[in-house]
């Protein structure tokens, strides 16, 4: 699992003062960018995949589990889960860091590598899957 | 179900011209709203939990199944599946409506019926549950 | 003037349960859009400069005047102010439609015809500024 | 000035692969807030006001100067401009971080010291006043 403070921003709250539950999605999306950078680095992909990675967002599921307020840090966990031949899962958790790390949601996405050239799914490059298993 | 034409904005949409993956959360929030709105004015609700209703999501979905582009005109359905004791799901399909009604995402949200004031989880009120059953 | 009644977002008011400051540059950006398809489609224009019309915005602006609390329902006014050789303004009102029409906001952008495949800035072609002149 | 690293999220980012213009609204408002907590902490400001500063936002203004394109390093720098008895401005630059600070942005907002409990405008609050000398 690899972790990074949650910058969040005011509009992400909402009426209530909570984090919107779409917003979840954003700070998975967030950490995807920030752990792909910082594996894909180390593993010898191209800067082009590095900046875009081949990949399609298949599906992706938030459990909420305690309500995050406005002012209190959180930060999000990513790890992965299950490579496939052609797809794999980043599972998440978000976390009220400085209350003992209480869960406040998690989650999974699973991306496909795709092809844009092609226009079609394609199986996972063996240097993303080598960065992936790294992670 | 219910179904409604879905105004997309120009800042939906990701640097691929496809509508980003955490948007479709909010395509679904705004379809309970809009749902909610129209059968709980039939039924008798409050004016205070017409405009707030007493719920929180406990869990979202997104199945993404083909993609959106700018300029496809795109149309939301929600309905109700499986009323319990204290929660109900929401099912959710995204169709470009201009293309045969081409299936773009499909999800699901689960709710949980919310006290506010006594901060904790309650069954769901009957007149609520009426509401759902029209929908 | 052109109007359009506005389709909110629960995700639009903030913790305050207002329109968040920043979003009224979406709802004008809607406006843009919207107004553009109406008289582009009149015009003449083709079609992919109806779809993604050669523009820049170089400046926006925006006055608070009075607050949209969730469940106010809102329109957007937009119109064109002083067409120059390369740029033109759009000014925008924001109000409360079912409270006669109570000013929300108002505000302006600056917009530049900009030529994408030359990477800089040109005079307005001829048959934009006569649909912008229809407005 | 005081200035901070932006971390922009892939969703920040239009079809044309630039920061939408809507966005620096909200990179404005999230320096207000960091900058705000900084400068309150070290006045004597109370928690409920560092927490949610007794301030609306009257006017916005942005001037989009060159554009930001997906991963290209942005800084935020905010400073105080004209304190006047009820209001006053913060200014905004926002720039290329990694590129000699090329100017991206840049703009200002008008802030009104207001009373949420009696619902009216009020003379800026000394200790207020004396947080924002400093910045």
């Amino acid at each position: 699992m690899l972790r990074y403070p949650l910058l969040t921003r005011y509009s992400d709250y909402d009426t209530k003062g909570h984090v919107n539950n779409a917003v979840y999605l954003t700070y998975f999306e967030w950490a995807r960018v920030q752990s792909w950078q910082q594996v894909a680095r180390r593993g010898g992909i191209s800067e082009v995949d590095i900046a875009d990675p081949p990949l399609i967002v298949a599906e992706a599921r938030v459990k909420y589990v305690s309500p995050a307020n406005i002012g209190v840090a959180l930060a999000v966990e990513i790890g992965v889960k299950e490579i496939r031949t052609k797809g794999f899962s980043f599972v998440y958790r978000i976390v009220a860091s400085e209350e003992d790390d209480r869960l406040v949601a998690e989650g999974e996405t699973v991306q496909v590598a795709y092809d844009y050239s092609a226009g079609r799914t394609m199986p996972i490059p063996p240097e993303m899957r080598a960065a992936l298993e790294g992670m």
